[in-house]
């Protein structure tokens, strides 16, 4: 992406983004921030809080859609933007795709993230092999009848 | 997976987490549900509540991820084994592998769901696809000082 195509603006919702996740750092919590933006306005900011709050599934982002959704009370999140300190990780990544946001923009990558032992490539690359090739197993029970939860 | 390893149990369990999905679908929500098992015992049950909870990220494995983290205060699941009713989208996969869990099991299938119009498949496609080539374009803002927040 050339940088001609980044405005002044999406630089200073990232500078918001790094600052969350310099200052989350530095008082002891993991080093990742998120800000969401709806026509020029911020609606959400967060930190990573797995430490803090026990919950492997608080990322910067994750964190960030759920406040921007209490916000709008909505469970969309059409026509915002992201601005994430580092590359969104799968489980972050979907959840963005899930709340259907228009743009994502992010600063360190997630191999920046990997040599600080965060895991987002590792589950990238397990996701592309076939299941039972994953170091987590992921067992299909093909005899139930759940199916039919799934009629109208 | 031949049916010989899927014990009595895990068709129990499973059928725990296929009847939540079955309640939820009955009352108006999403027709999901899963259960996290530790040492054999039940720990964590849910149901997918987006709608309810104007949330997009509360699938059925996460909010039992974020379940079962509040009760063992920790944020790692460490020997847990997963039923969901439906093999996890890529955001509840990812958050199954930072969770750390060891196992798990799913009925229906992604494209099952996608015959309902829930896009994990969509999004599975879309996360290996390069960044801009992507649906929602995911934007790598290369000149920023946000590595220092990687520091120790």
């Amino acid at each position: 992406m050339p940088n001609s195509l980044i405005s002044k603006e999406d630089h200073q919702f990232m500078k918001m983004a790094c600052d969350l996740a310099i200052e989350n750092h530095n008082r002891g919590g993991e080093p990742f921030g998120a800000v969401i933006v709806k026509n020029g306005q911020v609606i959400a900011a967060a930190c990573n809080s797995v430490t803090l709050d026990n919950d492997p599934t608080a990322h910067a982002e994750i964190n960030a859609i759920r406040c921007a959704c209490r916000m709008t009370q909505n469970n969309k999140l059409d026509g915002c933007v992201v601005y994430s300190s580092c590359e969104p990780c799968p489980m972050c990544l979907s959840a963005l795709y899930l709340a259907g946001v228009s743009r994502i923009y992010y600063a360190n990558t997630s191999a920046d993230a990997g040599n600080i032992n965060f895991g987002g490539n590792f589950i990238y690359n397990e996701i592309k092999k076939p299941h039972l090739e994953r170091s987590i197993p992921c067992i299909h029970m093909q005899d139930t009848d759940t199916i039919k939860s799934f009629n109208k």
